[in-house]
């Protein structure tokens, strides 16, 4: 068997050997840029990983794998230009670089590439990942859309905040696990399983992130802290401290709502304080640990030897466990 | 076998179904909108009437027909985002109704519910319409960032010209009607002919539209006579007269190029003049005919009986015949 980092050189093979066929003239020049960006590979280690704990046999789960990373690049070409970011991993996104309708031109030739890759697999169950596919793809788009409805409302629940990074982040790997599943023999019942697992996994993954930004290690996190703060973003922390807090607490986070000081350092210190006395981070974090949990019971319930889940276990706790 | 009117209507049929299952909410919206704004339903009209010349039994055609028809009105409404478009069929784009951002994003997830149509048919040949739908997309994403650059461009040969109107607009028309083809279990050298039938059909069809804008009837054309001249367009007949026109002629077309005199009369005027002393429209004309003419040898090869072939060949004439 594969381990994690032999999944994603291959991976990064792969892709790399993707980019040298696209080449850099055209429609191909942004897609290959944004490619050789790097970033973990996840997606399609995820996707093969889940194969592999079906099957030694992975040659088939290859190009659909790859089709999730790059529809997933695709995604974040044309978010970049909705979100009028000026950068990606670091360097100028897309749309910066070239134009926005380079961008938006790039990322349509792109997810057509994916659709590509997803079909140079195994005939037989091409319909039935394709179908995966469609679906996950489809609700990716709907969740940027909440995502963006949600920035003009005050309203938001948590509810409807774990909806909509469930539908942006979390059904990508889902769909990604499920895909490999599928292609690796998994009976039906496991194939479900996979993607439960990945469901689970995105959500703890992505409230990870949200509590990170505000209170993790800003060395590792690797961009400023209470990025989210200083811009007001919806985050499951945001919209639990409004839920949450009263009086005078509850009119600081308002004060703060929408203030754009040019040293956000007291509106950081501020927020932040009343997030502590009001426990979000303890909370957070258990929501954190029950995603975790419900992914590891689905995977406790694979009907595949243990031995084959070691290595799963052990990425979804490097994912989640070291961090805090 | 059904006539163009009745293969039209049930396109018709469908599309509302489609726009009916879909509804107007959230990404939605604007794709019911758009495909609810009409059109001839050329594209996959043409997808099924191919699928007719081979087989009587229509239903593995339509959905892939239907995919062609979400296709192109993605590709309308991504396209009309990146030429600033403020009206599509009368009525306002998308970007405009909405914002860029919504026309972005529901493009996007109507290009995967063109896939969703795609694969809604008889799973032996889909590998094989998938291939030729792919192709096509990536085909026609290339056909309009070539348009793109030759608007920065001042050089383009009548070659170039040709080749990026068979990307952005014929492989389009091509690809539908071999698609229709296979399913109709044409042979491959059939499905070949339908291919290229498409092709020279569709040069043609834009050839004699870049005509009819400089010397069409007013009342038919349902738009302003001259528009291209006034916008500086690259067509087949400025690339032409720049390149046949010398001393005083080439100076005035020149002259003219990037006015934007208020009122455009004479602007129009002076250009059409010297397009009629260099016989632009008669070598137009002449170009449309030879497209035509190949379309046509194609047909006549076709391995099916003469009276199969009368609809394509009415519909063909009723495209480019009864315009001049």
């Amino acid at each position: 068997m594969l381990s994690l980092p032999e999944i994603q050189d291959l991976v990064s093979k792969k892709i790399d050997a993707f980019n040298r066929k696209n080449g850099k003239s055209g429609i191909y020049g942004p897609i290959t840029y944004i490619l050789a960006l790097g970033g973990k590979r996840l997606r399609p280690a995820l996707s093969i990983m889940s194969a592999q704990l079906f099957s030694d046999e992975l040659e088939d789960a290859i190009h659909p794998a790859l089709a999730v990373e790059v529809f997933h690049n695709f995604t974040l070409m044309h978010d970049d230009i909705m979100d009028n970011a000026p950068l990606r991993r670091g360097k100028a996104t897309v749309h910066e670089k070239w134009n926005s309708n380079t961008a938006i031109l790039s990322g349509d030739a792109m997810m057509i590439q994916a659709y590509e890759l997803l079909s140079k697999t195994n005939t037989e169950k091409f319909p039935e990942i394709f179908r995966v596919f469609n679906q996950t793809a489809l609700e990716v788009c709907e969740g940027q859309q909440q995502d963006m409805d949600f920035e003009k409302r005050t309203d938001v629940t948590l509810e409807e905040y774990l909806e909509m990074i469930r539908l942006k982040t979390s059904v990508l790997l889902a769909g990604a696990m499920k895909i490999g599943a599928i292609l690796g023999g998994a009976s039906k019942a496991d194939a479900d399983r996979m993607y439960r697992f990945g469901e689970n996994i995105g959500l703890a993954f992505q409230l990870l992130d949200d509590y990170l930004d505000v209170f993790g290690d800003e060395a590792k996190v690797g961009k400023l802290k209470g990025g989210d703060i200083i811009a007001d973003k919806k985050t499951y922390l945001q919209i639990l401290a409004l839920e949450n807090a009263e009086g005078a607490n509850k009119e600081v986070i308002q004060y703060w709502l929408g203030k754009k000081p040019k040293d956000p350092t007291e509106k950081v210190r501020a927020v932040t304080s009343i997030f502590v006395e009001l426990q979000i981070d303890k909370l957070v974090l258990e929501k954190v640990k029950s995603f975790h949990q419900m992914a590891m019971s689905d995977l406790a319930a694979l009907e595949i030897s243990e031995e084959r889940k070691t290595s799963l276990r052990e990425l979804a706790e490097q994912m989640l466990g070291r961090e805090h």
